[in-house]
């Protein structure tokens, strides 16, 4: 088994010859410009992984990775539009370093060329990776739509929540390592369990993400503490601390997200809340609950006590943000 | 065989039942709006009119018709972003009606329903059809791109403009005939035969639209006359003239084509350019040398005459209009 470091090392040698610019370069030039923005490129690092987990050589895995990274990296550019987003890994947005016609056109050839990278595989394999692609693309795009949604909408529940985060972030997790299952022609139980865990784990990831996007530090976190309070998200946090608080903090809450008061006050009334009511263990609770789904389905799977542990090990190193 | 109007028939109502709206409504009801705004339906009409030419039931190909109508309007919906369009089939387009984020992800799903309309076949059939999808779709974007560029562009020749429309608007009419093909599982070479039939139709076609553009009678050509003009556009009119005009005409076409005068003057001076130098002669044994390519390539399919015949026939609707 290759370690983290070398499974990226590989897929960034891959992805640079790949990334050749053809004609039209109008179209093709922010495609190598997003996709060389780098990354952690851990989506494609869990294909090449999971492909080696289950006995495959990982570098037959190369194609379905770098069509996982080329689809999130579509999904990067229309979302950024979008939200009228100006930065992406601190670097200019697509469609603000050129226009909203190329950020339009470019995504929607890299979507394309994301079913191209599965070519090189047998008909039956092809067959599989692409089916589960479609299936993962559409519930990004709804997750996204879900997401948009929210904003606007005053009844949202947990559930909803718990949908919305899992089809526009836990999904492809969850396809990526299933990808490298396929790959490596594992039986569908197994396929359906190392999906079940990325899934799990995707989940409780973007949990973490809200809960650091309030109680993280700065320094370490890499976005701005409270961004998603000054944005009104309706995060996990926020619907958990509506069904918790007394009448009062209910209404002061409701309160502070239809108000433009001054942030710093904004971030703090609103963490206040949140810690008074339980909001954060609660959260924390959720998360919990979710990594530890992930790791119980690893006992099903019909690979080495060894390898479970290395899957456990990079799950662990995921919510530590260490890889 | 069945008629034309029996394809479209069938077409319709396999389309009527499959645009049922799901969750997320604000997603997939532009999308069951821009489906249902009409059209000829030529193009998964092609597609099922093949099938059966082979030897194929036509409603096996039902469903690869649908992803190839799916992609043209995915396509209509994201181009009309680009082009600013306020209006499709006379209807408000889908980022008027909506707004642009719905344009966006709306289109992005059709994408993906596209790819998704293949998995009925059997892997090996499917992987044809998806390559073929692929290749035709990113070929669609790159002619999308072009379009794009030409507009400022000041160096572009008539082979740059043919290969604009041939992948702007001719291969998709090649690739929804080899679909049937595909489909109807006939050799390799009869599969590209039909594909090039299609596709020097479709050049023929476009090119017909530019000269009825300038030439048509307003009455039956459906749209403005002289629109193209209007807009500067680089057609194959436009580009022919700039080669055959004197010196004293060209430079007045480019004067004109800089200009913004009076609109009905505008048309009328460089239409009188066109035919001067004979642009529209030029123009119209251009349609006339793809016209009957198309049809030559028929002689060398492994079918029956009476199928070529219907084959050219249909051609010939289509060149005048009446399918």
């Amino acid at each position: 088994m290759q370690n983290v470091e070398n499974y990226r090392q590989s897929f960034i040698k891959y992805l640079d010859q790949y990334v050749q610019v053809r004609n039209p370069k109008s179209l093709y030039e922010p495609i190598s410009y997003i996709l060389n923005l780098g990354g952690k490129r851990i989506r494609p690092i869990l294909t090449l992984m999971t492909a080696e987990i289950f006995g495959q050589d990982y570098e037959i895995a190369l194609d379905a990775a770098l069509s996982v990274e080329v689809f999130h990296n579509f999904s990067l550019i229309h979302d950024d539009i979008m939200d009228d987003a100006p930065l992406r890994r601190s670097q200019p947005t697509v469609h603000e370093k050129w226009d909203l016609n190329t950020g339009i056109l470019s995504g929607d050839a890299m979507l394309i060329m994301a079913y191209q990278l599965f070519e090189k595989y047998e008909p039956k394999v092809f067959r599989n990776l692409a089916k589960l692609f479609s299936k993962t693309a559409i519930q990004v795009c709804e997750g996204q739509q879900y997401d948009i949604d929210f904003e606007t909408r005053n009844d949202v529940d947990i559930s909803d929540y718990l949908k919305m985060i899992e089809f526009k972030t836990a999904v492809l997790i969850g396809a990526a390592m299933k990808m490298g299952a396929i790959i490596a022609e594992v039986s569908e139980q197994d396929q359906n369990a190392i999906y079940e865990f990325g899934k799990n784990l995707g989940i409780a990831f973007q949990l973490q993400d809200d809960y650091l996007d309030v109680f993280g530090d700065a320094a370490t976190f890499g976005k701005q503490v409270g961004g998603d309070i000054i944005e009104n998200k309706k995060t996990y946090l926020y619907l958990t601390a509506l069904n918790l608080s007394s009448e009062t903090d209910k209404l002061e809450l409701l309160n502070l997200y239809n108000s433009s008061n001054n942030k710093d006050a904004k971030i703090n009334s609103v963490k206040n809340l949140f810690l008074n009511c339980g909001a954060d263990k609660a959260t924390l609770k959720e998360i919990e609950k979710h990594t530890h789904h992930a790791f119980s389905v690893l006992n099903s799977l019909n690979i080495s006590d060894d390898k479970k542990t290395i899957l456990k090990q990079f799950g662990q190193q995921l919510m530590n943000r260490s890889v």
